[in-house]
């Protein structure tokens, strides 16, 4: 909220170059920037900054968010996360499930100079101020009591085997959690159990038991689940085609699709090429 | 946003023990989780929380800030930095002015093991959160017209000294800059001057030429500017006293004093010696 | 072993200034210098470079060192040490026992501007070489069968009373090391158990039953053992007078003291208050 | 030098589990311990550790290295270098070159859980030691006058690709330093030139205007020099075969080939690819 002129030392903060040196009464002072830290990542590596709610389990149930899944909520953390996308044109992918969202920048991104803080408290801010500014149009009619948190990491994959084993170790711990949970609910929504009992029937059963549970007691149908609750979202950044190649822009596109398959790699191939955006040939 | 079953994979990872290990089909993709770095803080030093607007310059122009302050704008910087300060405890102290705000945490404190990326990114998070959520009330009638965001770095002192003379230090800053400001817009909005013309004149005027730029050209006293202004805010944790001990509370309370003057250490004794919070007794 | 001219790329590496910038071959590759991390250490913190003997437990059954204590070994640990405090007068204080060495580096040392990998390096480094310059003097008639590794790391305190712990808890360690050696190779030696024999016999032993053994079974009291194998050696820069003060010189001297007792830092007051060296009058 | 029993708190730094705590007088003073950072390092990226002589241009002279290559030292140097290789199997490669040493460790490395301190000191006190422990055969009939040091640093590469530029750099940095320095102590030795005019003499001249120089002033042609001296020394692990293939063991081998040229990389895919040591067939 500075005005034209920024002082001398933050005009040196900032890598302005300045011309004189004025006598200031601000040097003297000034010798405890050098307690800064310099955190620059390793260049040449894939950057994740995974952004995760902080104590959303009790946001969630003060909110009365629908259990297990809350398709409004849902929807606030990706248009949170596409506001992200829009300003930081450096990331080219972007995944969410729940509560968390891990955003994939270039591996030779420069953005501040790949300073750890910077980059992670820059994201985590705009989504968390995302979040807020949004909630009361895709939120309706749930009023917002209380502003919420995010917390964020900032993590470097080598190589694209490694990145994408964390992509597809996010969406297998969807799938995990959204089968759970989906049980968990119907046992106790339409299954009459407690919570105990609930947690209980569950205790030491595997997927297919789950899926047992689901389809003879309540006559659900997991693989007809929506495809957001089952593998989370995917936000890729595509040249959107509508009738004639003249008339495109580039967007930020929702897809619920499977990092485990080669096919999604092969399509979506800009990503790891970090080449151009690919196409979207809207269906006409 | 989960429900209660956390998988077995979360619950290592936020530190619950468990008692039995299930076979995952995660397991296989967790490896990816050794690739996340430790970044403790060396125990016993200071911490500073320091975060800072970006793209305030611009933000301010399409929010129409007044110029060279705008009380409701510095208010709710204060109120989403009361609101940090409300759900950290650990943190003793917090000076805003601008658009930055630095928050002093205890020596001793132990808040997410002293991880610094946790620390700085939920602090970050819910000043930006907080800021969005507070707005409408607070900066009537002005809408807000996109959200903003803020960064955040963490740094260490590790003795009395240093983290006093960072405190002087941003605290200085905000004088050399409000002066400047003040004589700045007083020089365009009623000298008559461009943005240009005004930077040329306050070239290489030290601090008294620019009183005596306000005094002789505007009538303008500068030590009766607001103490906010010149001083900016510092935000303490005091035990209000109304009436008899028998009815009090630990609140947030803004000062506008002056880090520099040792009465200020004096007065504020808890800060350095991090015993609970002083006592401020309402005036009757 | 350059000569007098260095390239263009080892000045800008040194921090020389350099006039012109000449078309360099070397300039398409240099751009991997940025994969160099700056690991400058926090300002104004004790600092601690501690090194550590690597596989000495095989070293000392190779080289046939006396046990409990080998005490031309233990010799040859100090003159190593003295050697690196000769050289890095930022050194205040030394501190070993056994195959390790700790060495007390003032707070406001800029050494290397505080770089975390060049300080331990070196110091491990000179003591390595220095290990086994000294070796064939002071470890006579062994001879050095190959070469030893020493470890080393560097750790920060940020005040006295973490830095005064530290030293107090290598101290203790030799202690009981000590302690518990003694009375197992007296076990073994002379009472003539096996070692594991002897390890059985120690198991859940408190330090008075160490004491106990030793006195009643081989007539020894531990405190008549001698003070560098119960204390370690503490290596002091002291300015030694002669006589009259007109003869002294600055000398690196061990001594033999506990630093849990307050009257060490009161006599060694030099060392928290990092003022010139005390000094040390030689008995007439 | 410790004997059999280590006490409680060395088997924990160490990370040998115990299974029953004593009461410890040390325990008191082990929370210093905390004060130990975690320097984990990304794994899956190559790993060089590169070595560097400290003053090693006094150290030169004092020791009257032939200029401007010893032959004696830069083998001492390689000795110093296949020692370190021969103790850490995980190094595939080590490049050396004047005063400073690199070593490649395979990506997948895990030595000491990837500590950054660990490996870099461990590395740099054998050499030094090492170095010391070698110089009275190799460097006869020059006596040691006094121990040298190497400072060390770790740098991580992601990829191929920059690993092998760092290779090129160091090597692409030896040429120019050597022909420098070649051409340098011909001006002066035969050329009768001082320090200063040769340098002058040298000053703004490219590579070709120094070959011209040697030539014909000295009768030099460049490319007739000692590979060793214009190409640094490239240490590589092979399995040597003698006559048949019952008769093989691996050794460190020295070649003095070009990284730039594609065919290095090809003739030693073991390097790139971390498979086993390539072989190498004795001329018979």
């Amino acid at each position: 909220m500075r005005n034209i002129a920024l002082s001398y030392s933050q005009k040196l903060l900032k890598g302005i170059s300045v011309l004189y040196i004025p006598a200031m009464a601000n040097s003297k002072y000034e010798y405890v920037r050098k307690y800064e830290t310099d955190d620059r990542l390793l260049p040449n590596c894939w950057l994740i900054v995974r952004i995760d709610g902080k104590g959303f389990h009790k946001f969630a149930e003060k909110h009365k968010f629908k259990k297990p899944n809350d398709n409004r909520a849902l929807e606030l953390m990706n248009k949170a996360a596409s506001s992200v996308m829009e300003e930081f044109k450096e990331i080219i992918l972007a995944y969410g499930q729940s509560d968390e969202y891990s955003f994939l920048f270039r591996k030779d991104m420069e953005l501040y100079n790949r300073r750890a803080s910077k980059i992670m408290t820059c994201v985590c801010s705009l989504f968390s101020s995302s979040y807020v500014f949004h909630w009361p149009r895709l939120m309706v009619p749930t009023k917002l009591r209380y502003p919420p948190a995010f917390d964020a990491r900032v993590i470097l994959y080598p190589n694209n085997q490694t990145i994408k084993d964390y992509l597809i170790w996010r969406q297998v711990d969807c799938h995990i959690n959204n089968l759970y949970n989906t049980t968990f609910w119907n046992l106790v929504d339409k299954g009459g159990l407690t919570n105990d009992e609930a947690e209980k029937r569950l205790r030491g059963t595997v997927s297919s038991d789950k899926n047992e549970i689901l389809y003879s007691a309540f006559g659900i149908n997991y693989n007809n689940e929506p495809l957001m609750f089952k593998k989370g979202t995917i936000l890729l950044r595509k040249r959107l085609l509508h009738g004639d190649s003249a008339n495109s822009k580039i967007v930020i596109m929702p897809v619920h699709e499977d990092f485990i398959k080669d096919a999604f790699w092969a399509e979506h191939s800009e990503i790891l090429s970090m080449s151009k955006p690919g196409t979207y040939k809207w269906p006409s």
